[in-house]
């Protein structure tokens, strides 16, 4: 039999020397524990998405050259994504070398190739137009690269009429919501077609708004799991093939239609103790999204090269479930609470925010917004005459807080997190340039339902109230003017919720919604607020992704636009 | 011969009623003039790009059932673009539908799509594969969409080869510099290469960053333009095809490899008089990059439903040259000037607003900074302790400032317009949440240097000092702390742009630079700062794109990135 193992590991856009360097360290650790073959992620060589470094030649050049160029000496046999040119040398390719004793033993090139949600593969890539299967004497194995697995027209359907039976996937697949399950029945739907075992390697870190989860994976050709890696951490899977394994399924039902390079790769085949499986129980849809915070606001801030962050504290739900995950993510020491009272600010919000900051262990800033909201406000009063208060001087003291965050930050190199939840940039309840500012959201992709079943989680699972009670307890309120309150102004969270998901992440009309049973003044209040807002999420932060359609690359509509619903 | 009509209408994306209506009228007005055949631009039923409202299945029908459910009644034979489903009814095509006599008398859909640049026309649509020749009985006319004539192995190829002498083009195709004569270039070679007459209308017209600019044409199978459209205006352009017209050019080289549909559209081979043909000149380059911004910023505000707008005037020539823009755009009585000096403003920045103000009869508001400034700072001291003054308290004033402007748009509702300029985009030369914020940035695509000559081009023009000399005639200054100037902190721009303009819109790598020819040292500086700024933009407003790169999702590189240069 063979021992491959699955290197899940975090590697860095466009680090080409550091991605090098993980890369070999993985490969070490494979051979230490008794592998023969390791399999990277998809384009483990530069990260991904690398967009449009893509462009530049002399980038696809220099990681063509820091991988192949030589070809890199590793103690086993890897395949090793990265960008690779067709075989004339011309257009670009997503690919994958197959490295072993120092040469360059074979080249596979993706052949499907995404140009959805958060993909554009194919502004990048050329397709590649044929399958390869390494014969290792006592195996036949074929390579695929993810989105070749996630439909039986991919080139896994003349691998195996090639006499694979094992297929090695690199993968650089994000999370969300509800994915892993999602990716196990494609999966499974392709091992019970072609009658193979599929070995699929997932990238795991965060990288802008995209957090791939890892979550690597063993399936037989009966679509079970034999082997399933930790999520949202690195990990090495090992996974023994057996040598001389027969395709249990006969050749496919639809006639080939690509060819398949058949590459021979001698690797010996070991006789020694079948490994006993490992299989990390895939993670239950909260715990995983709360895992995707924390790594995403991890690796956007390490990768960035910051250490500490700065959380403007309001005494909301929002604010003291972004100081949680980041606290998980970096440390206590390395978040700072800033508190920016004003007239409007209640005892009760004080009063939460300190304990919030003790439960947490966090350092408080406190400031008071009142000089300079005076101070506005009087320079404005000759222009303003004797118009009434309205919105204005409600975004004048979100503007201000913004003010003062940004000083720290700059004075202090604490990275601003933003706090806004996704229910919120939806319908652009936020003040632009005031509560939407900051480096990163980490809420943003979060409905407010959401928002409080996270933070219920966090206390479950510390069996304390490090967010205190009374902050799960309180209406959502801006505290801008006296008395307000968010329900004032927007339908419940409860009812608005269901009704955002389905308009944005499934794309529902107005029309099909109230036929499905939302209220109809719900609904035409979320579409028409929804689609008015987007001149504000255009200039929105950065923030991780954690469903199935998030704002940002992921949704991209016209701000001029009059299109209802 | 028969009388084509190309209509070169500016809709709106989303507007389905009104661009109907505009389409109903264009046929009105050709046939009026003696057409017996309208040709609109591509998508003209719902506007381009209409982006993910494509992924939306209420919006397609809605467009299907906009223009031919039931077939619009027009009075005269017209080709509209709109999305339609495949002949299976299945995927989503950029097609186009051939009206006549309130009859489907043909469809076609678009057989290239672009996605590179600000297209991701694959995201939505699945390519034709077939082309499309109207037999009128006096004459073979093909269907092109756009992309489909910017390549020789577009459908023009079976098109001429089914006997079509003349293509009937319908095109988005936005402006950028130099592109009339790329295009024109192109299109020579197509009309040469298949001994065709092109028959090409575009667009007109500003959504959100793009604008079309028109300039409709007709070309002869020698490559000459027989008649042209302005640009950056609607226009209805009416040019006569002979009957009977034979190809002047035999079989293409290469071998047909798409079908073609031969559909009868019986159309009267009218005798009268030819037309003379109207062969206005495409405006020189600078004249256009104006003309550009004018349209983009107009389009912008009436589109998005505002009137007026507020710019901040500093002295400087950035927000001169933006108020001039903006008082071509809306008039001036729609143009509010913002004067908000600190104690850095000199007395040269007053007097020299004040005569801007006056030169364009734009009303002016002032309102000094230094309250605001003073009651941060004292807010602040305490958390600053002894810390030096740094790049904090000059984002401080940028971003008081910003407050102010806000404030102002949001009491009046003025659309903010950002006066930001291309070099300082790139660098990173501006305060986030301070200067760079508004709705809209007009000179967001401009380098420095060309805002200069754009700002001598308005003085020539106008034959007067639209834009005072003494503004012209400054070093530029942030003037955030004393003595300061741009001069200090970044190369000069007569070195700075062409280096960046390599950088960013020719994706050369440093070496590259360096070895042809340009400064190491402002190579290395300019590289530096554009990569480390990319977090900035992300948050940057949209504004009009004048070059073949702009900083938007014309460019998509990741935040997070250790890749240098």
């Amino acid at each position: 039999m063979h021992r491959v193992a699955l290197c899940q590991i975090n590697v860095t856009v466009g680090d080409l020397p550091g991605n090098r360097a993980r890369i070999a360290r993985a490969a070490q650790e494979a051979a230490d524990r008794g592998a023969d073959l390791a399999v990277f992620p998809e384009l483990a060589a530069c990260g991904y998405p690398p967009e449009d470094l893509l462009l530049k030649p002399g980038f696809v050049d220099a990681c063509g050259e820091t991988v192949l160029d030589p070809p890199m000496d590793l103690p086993l046999a890897a395949v090793v994504g990265l960008p690779l040119r067709d075989a004339a040398g011309g257009a670009l390719c997503n690919g994958a070398a197959v490295l072993a004793g120092a040469q360059v033993a074979a080249r596979y090139r993706k052949v499907l190739l995404p140009n959805y949600g958060v993909f554009d593969e194919q502004r990048y890539f050329a397709a590649g137009d044929r399958g390869l299967v390494l014969d290792t004497g006592a195996a036949r194995l074929g390579i695929a690269i993810c989105e070749d697995v996630w439909a039986l027209s991919g080139p896994v359907r003349e691998e195996a009429a090639a006499g694979a039976s094992t297929i090695l996937c690199l993968s650089a697949s994000p999370f969300h919501r509800e994915k892993q399950a999602q990716r196990e029945e494609v999966f499974a739907r392709l091992c019970r077609a072609y009658g193979v075992t599929l070995l699929w390697c997932n990238l795991v870190g965060g990288q802008d708004e995209l957090v791939f989860d890892g979550g690597s994976l063993a399936m037989d050709p009966g679509g079970r799991v034999l082997a399933r890696a930790p999520s949202f951490e690195e990990a090495l899977l090992c996974v023994d093939v057996p040598a001389k394994e027969a395709p249990e399924t006969p050749s496919p039902s639809s006639e080939p239609q690509r060819e398949v390079d058949v590459v021979r790769l001698p690797l010996a085949a070991v006789h020694r103790e079948p490994l006993r499986a490992q299989v990390r129980d895939a993670p239950e849809e909260l715990d995983a999204v709360y895992a995707c915070l924390v790594l995403g606001v991890r690796d956007y801030v390490r990768k960035n090269e910051f250490a500490d962050v700065v959380v403007g504290l309001s005494g909301g739900i929002d604010s003291a479930l972004t100081a949680v995950v980041a606290v998980d993510a970096l440390g206590a020491e390395h978040v700072r609470g800033v508190l920016l009272p004003s007239r409007y600010t209640s005892d009760r919000s004080l009063a939460d925010t300190t304990a919030l900051a003790q439960a947490l262990e966090v350092r408080l800033v406190r400031i008071s917004i009142e000089e300079a909201f005076e101070s506005f406000l009087h320079a404005l009063a000759p222009v303003f005459e004797d118009r009434e208060p309205d919105e204005t001087e409600e975004n004048l003291q979100a503007r201000i807080r913004a003010v003062y965050l940004m000083a720290l930050s700059n004075k202090f190199r604490w990275l601003v997190l933003n706090t806004s939840n996704k229910s919120e940039a939806a319908v652009g309840y936020g003040t632009i340039y005031g509560d939407m500012i900051g480096a990163y959201g980490v809420l943003k992709d979060v409905f407010k339902t959401t928002v409080y079943a996270l933070a219920r989680l966090v206390n479950e699972h510390s069996g304390r109230e490090r967010i205190p009670a009374a902050i799960l307890e309180r209406a959502p309120t801006a505290e801008l003017k006296p008395g307000q309150r968010d329900q004032d102004a927007l339908p419940a969270y409860e009812k608005l919720d269901p009704v955002l998901e389905a308009y944005i992440e499934r794309d529902m009309s107005a029309r099909e919604m109230i036929e499905a049973g939302f209220d109809a003044e719900v609904v035409r209040t979320a579409v028409r607020l929804t689609d008015r807002a987007e001149w504000k999420r255009r200039q929105s932060v950065p923030g991780v992704r954690v469903t199935p359609k998030a704002f940002g690359k992921d949704r991209r509509l016209p701000i001029t636009n009059r299109y209802e619903g």
